[in-house]
């Protein structure tokens, strides 16, 4: 069994590819929360759901996010009526958040509701919450004005549209944002150990944010993989690279070795960044060089190939 | 200004025909919450909705309640998921309950997402939810294998289709189930108060549950005028008949009127029951006789002139 750390489309990409290249091994994909938002008393978890539409071929292949042949038509008359529409919520997205809600609602926790709904989408990984509590993604920007702020992800990705400059990122954990018991014992018994190549300070950061998490995560070091969600400074999907930049790493692969330095022996770096290998050796970790960039499913196995072969190579 | 004690199909007709009946007077409806549910994470209010989506001309006329050209996208969608779909929601709906739940999600009160959906409507009536609190009908109906238990409202009527035997009825009302000061200075100040044709037991009765409102109106016996909503010992819709003749009721207009002698100093009885009316004037209510079946607009008007000149020769 092998366990992904995952945020939201790098990684959902990441286990379609491995659903294939590790074929007869149990994937098990532990999602990052700290972006759910509660919004008209819906319960929406959108890394979930990237993962959900994507490893059941649902996905809108245009955005990597949201639902293919989605339709707006909650969403339009909620904006005849004057509602709050800068997160656009589509008909049949909506059914995924009316369907969480209520079974949240009866008591049943995130993980329960989670694998019920893996298992409606048909998903062959299982797929897990990292916590069943409440972690939150808090972003301090500086607004126009000159003033700082903090917003939740959702406002500074969504509403935003993460132009503001961002001054800091920090997580909220309620008391009961304990890492669930599937997730230890994943993160326990799992032969390796992937970080998918997600935003780290956005999506990866906020799951090693739970103290228990780091904790089992940096002792099983030589067993981690990451996988850089940056290549040649940029970030292949979303605002990595500014985010990094903004918080003063280096927006490069490097910055995101140095982020994951204590937590992962072995770095994948794109073929484009050949030259920053020697610095991230001295980090104390292995690097492997691949094509990172997935456009495809056969880009996609590619990937997840390279991965298996490394973690076997061990 | 008159103030029309509602409940859902019945009073948005009468409504309807207050609007042009008592042109360049103030009407305020007075709406029941009991029947109010939280589903999906989403605040429903369906006495309001129906309302709001009559007095707009936006009903589904065939039905009553729900919005012409409707569309199930969400529910159709869930479905697949296996979730509850027992109680419809159409996409247009939706937006209302995702509105009002956002709303509330943001510390409104009902009373205040009520004006601004009512404002968005387009209605020319106040409309005022009786309480902010949390006030809930419950039904105690006898199942098949002849146990008794307690459901919501929509539960027995939308779930179980009205169909199963009522053995009580009664109310709960949480702690914070005061009237609002909008609700008492609305009956204090009123010419004259309305009891709509609404099911009296499910949707009156709830209101005359709030201590105060029971009070304030029975003070105001003079200036009360009810107006039956059975015709013939049946139920122009719904199952006021059944249920007031399980409660031991008789379901008749008589029945009626004994159930709002206290409150109500006149009742306005259908012609189709004329017999009744020296037994209900026996009951110390004055007996005004009219067509009460409301098909269109016109009969809408018609009834509701007919409850204006009642009022003014009193």
């Amino acid at each position: 069994m092998i366990a992904v750390l995952c945020g939201g489309v790098g990684a959902a990409k990441f286990l379609d590819g491995a659903l294939r290249a590790f074929d007869g091994e149990e994937v098990v994909g532990i999602a990052n929360v700290a972006d759910d938002e509660v919004m008209h008393g819906l319960h929406i978890s959108p890394d979930i759901d990237t993962i959900l539409y994507t490893l059941s071929g649902q996905v809108n292949g245009e955005t990597g996010w949201g639902l293919a042949g989605e339709s707006w038509r909650v969403m339009e008359r909620l904006e005849s009526l004057g509602g709050q529409t800068w997160f656009r919520l589509g008909d049949l997205d909506l059914a995924t958040h009316l369907y969480r809600s209520a079974r949240l609602g009866q008591g049943a926790n995130l993980t329960a509701v989670t694998a019920e709904l893996a298992a409606k989408y048909g998903l062959r990984i299982r797929l897990l919450p990292v916590t069943n509590g409440e972690l939150r993604t808090i972003v301090t920007i500086r607004d126009d004005t000159g003033d700082t702020r903090d917003v939740s992800f959702q406002e500074y990705f969504v509403k935003m549209r993460h132009q503001p400059r961002v001054e800091a990122v920090s997580y909220r954990a309620g008391r009961e944002a304990a890492p669930t018991p599937e997730v230890l014992e994943a993160l326990h018994s799992a032969r390796a150990i992937v970080i998918a190549p997600s935003n780290p300070v956005l999506s990866i950061a906020p799951i090693l944010a739970i103290g228990e998490i780091a904790e089992t995560v940096s002792k099983r070091r030589d067993d981690v993989v990451a996988v850089t969600p940056i290549v040649q400074g940029r970030a292949i999907k979303g605002p990595a690279d500014r985010v990094l930049d903004s918080l003063g790493f280096e927006s490069s692969a490097l910055g995101v070795a140095r982020f994951y330095a204590d937590y992962a022996g072995t770095f994948i770096l794109d073929d484009r960044d050949a030259e920053l290998a020697g610095q991230i050796t001295a980090l104390g970790m292995k690097v492997r060089r691949t094509d990172t960039v997935m456009h495809d499913i056969s880009t996609k196995t590619a990937l997840a190939d390279f991965v298996r072969a490394t973690i076997e190579e061990a």
